[in-house]
């Protein structure tokens, strides 16, 4: 296994069952620095195998099992850059779920929903994630591979390979500035079945 | 029925079967000019019956027909502010869509997509529309009730009530330039019953 250097901030464990995870003032420039593991601020560092426990003991993440599970996101209203994370168990494997509010155009701030495998690229590419919002007679759906923890989950932010959510769209999602999202996790073969429209 | 104003760009009709239409330089504000036709800039005025006909023969905006449809908007590199329609008869109605470039954070286009019904309000409350992309691996679904053709375009994009792509995520959903965007047309009945995840 590869190393995993994880920077996550102390995380607000007093806040609730599901706190979102603040970051440090210093924001991580993932120019400057390669991140693997999807937490700021953490000098952790350590294997992929004892990355869930560092998870839950130290940042105190939940994890929640099930094929389709719903994550609540409390708070939606805390100043940009704020993460919320959650652990999947899923199909054998861990997943990490990032909700980071960030200003990518000073100002506007923006939410940004990726999965993340605790696990290598290669077993990533076996499977694939549902994100679902569902308020209002509104739906939003987003399906796509993965990523590993030992990829940046910094770059996948700003390539915008992940479900975007303007300020304005997450608060028609909102209940009470609360955001619910819906998450399913398949394998990739079931996936490539039913991709055709 | 009410009266519609109808304000489109003279629409580039030489580029192709479903030609982007620009707009005129000087652009609209939606908060000085309320407008009741989701095009720009074109002075007619008319009722909601002749509308489709308004839009066929002075736009030569095209009908797709079928409950699903896949409207393909090329050129997405075009600079904003750019629009894309269609209209998809469908359900013994016609539908809108509209597609548009436009830079609501200076220096950062965004695709704001949406479905309008050429019919009033009351109708619109009947049916629910679904806009999907679907490539590499990646699957993006909105669905939402479509508003009136005598509703504002512009406020409903000024909202972010649609669905919202960054560049960056438009150029993983393009292939040469090109937007495939799968277009689906159901009554509400239908959607609430499978509303709930």
């Amino acid at each position: 296994y590869a190393p995993t250097r994880c920077a996550a901030a102390q995380t607000s464990t007093e806040q609730g069952i599901l706190p979102p995870c603040h970051h440090h003032e210093t924001v991580h420039d993932p120019q400057l620095v390669p991140c693997t593991c999807p937490l700021f601020s953490c000098p952790w560092e350590g294997h992929l195998e004892v990355v869930v426990s560092h998870l839950r003991q130290t940042h105190r993440i939940n994890i929640l099992q099930g094929a389709e599970i719903v994550f609540l996101a409390t708070d939606m209203h805390l100043p940009a850059p704020t993460d919320w994370i959650i652990m999947h168990s899923c199909l054998g494997h861990q997943f990490l779920l990032v909700l980071r509010k960030q200003e990518k155009y000073e100002g506007h701030p923006q939410f940004f929903a990726t999965m993340m495998l605790i696990g290598t690229p290669t077993q990533a590419d076996n499977f694939t994630y549902r994100l679902e919002l569902n308020r209002n007679q509104r739906r939003l759906k987003w399906e796509a591979t993965p990523r590993s923890v030992l990829e940046c989950v910094d770059s996948v932010i700003s390539d915008g390979d992940c479900l975007v959510l303007n300020t304005s769209l997450a608060q028609l999602f909102s209940d009470n500035g609360s955001l619910a999202i819906g998450i399913a996790i398949t394998t990739s073969k079931a996936h490539n079945a039913e991709a055709e429209m």
